[in-house]
């Protein structure tokens, strides 16, 4: 059994490896993960090279950690905290509104990684991450679909809606700046509330 | 003055100037900008690497070239094609149609390079993509402001409501495929429908 002692450790251990990937994220995300150099990223984490294979085993395998990295903290924020509420609109619109949040809030570097260097992944790792993307994806779908049959949607097509619905959201990490003109609730509340009015039944 | 040989010569080489960003736009979307060697490209042009040099001087040049070759295409299919219709809602639904259009039928690479590599341009060129890219976001939130003002939309946030447009549309490019479930046309129709339903003045 571990004492009070492994378990710092095992945190500090987990901590430095958090803030290793969220340094070289920076660093791949401004260069791409080609033009990133295994000195640069261990530079921007502080380390020697050889410090960093300590750590890491690969480049690719940096790069397979950083993506998991972002799905993890996309499941935990985002999925865990909507998946037990009854209510499929209220589901998707809580959603909608936290994985927005989690774009705007500084994870974009690790959303930016997901979506640019999916080609670069091969094999195993390719199938892998695939799956995490598209169990995000089947999860919208079968809430639009529980929506719909409750009627409280209109029957729009449930994977054409999906898509509509992750264009929204991820597209932010495009434009959404800290400093700009629009908050951060400002535009997670105006991408509900457009998103949703074009769902609701009626007579147009 | 030209002749009608000098005339054709210029037209035989636009093209093969035209075919050889295409070849390299598919080289360069598949293995990222960093990733794809010149001897590559010159490859899949059925060149040698001399023989593109002629045509093209810098890597980077070349990247620049596909870019604005993408947002000429863009101008000429979309923007051209709706620019003149008086009423703002039906130039907008017409807009997003012919941008999703040009993403599913094969300019999906021109976007992919657009997106990605965005970063990889520097100084003037970057300025220039840039400025091009704004001119779209400007035209999307002054026809909307001007649908808004004649009283045939809510009063949304124009902003946050063209970035949802880009989104819908330009997400596209990440899950469209030729073979899937959904057609061109049922994507665009959808898409539209989605969004302008969004937009709708109503009691909800």
């Amino acid at each position: 059994m571990l004492d009070k002692r492994d378990l710092n450790n095992a945190d500090d251990s987990q901590q430095r490896y958090q803030a290793i990937l969220e340094s070289a994220a920076r660093v791949i995300c401004a260069r791409g993960y080609d033009g990133a150099s295994m000195q640069e990223i261990a530079e921007a984490c502080g380390m020697t090279k050889a410090g960093l294979y300590h750590h890491i085993e690969t480049k690719e395998k940096l790069l397979v950690a950083i993506m998991n990295y972002g799905m993890d903290l996309f499941e935990d924020q985002v999925i865990a905290k909507v998946i037990d509420i009854a209510d499929p609109v209220e589901r998707l619109k809580a959603c909608m509104a936290k994985n927005i949040k989690l774009v705007t809030s500084g994870s974009s570097k690790e959303v930016t990684i997901i979506l640019h260097e999916h080609n670069t992944l091969t094999g195993h790792s390719r199938k892998e991450m695939d799956a995490r993307k598209k169990k995000y994806v089947r999860f919208l779908e079968s809430t639009i679909s529980e929506a719909i049959r409750r009627g409280q949607i209109r029957r729009v097509d449930s994977t054409l809606a999906a898509f509509a619905f992750l264009g929204s959201v991820l597209w932010t990490y495009k434009w959404f700046r800290q400093d700009g003109a629009l908050s951060e609730e400002q535009v997670a509340a105006g991408m509900v509330d457009l998103f949703f009015r074009g769902l609701m039944p009626g007579r147009q």
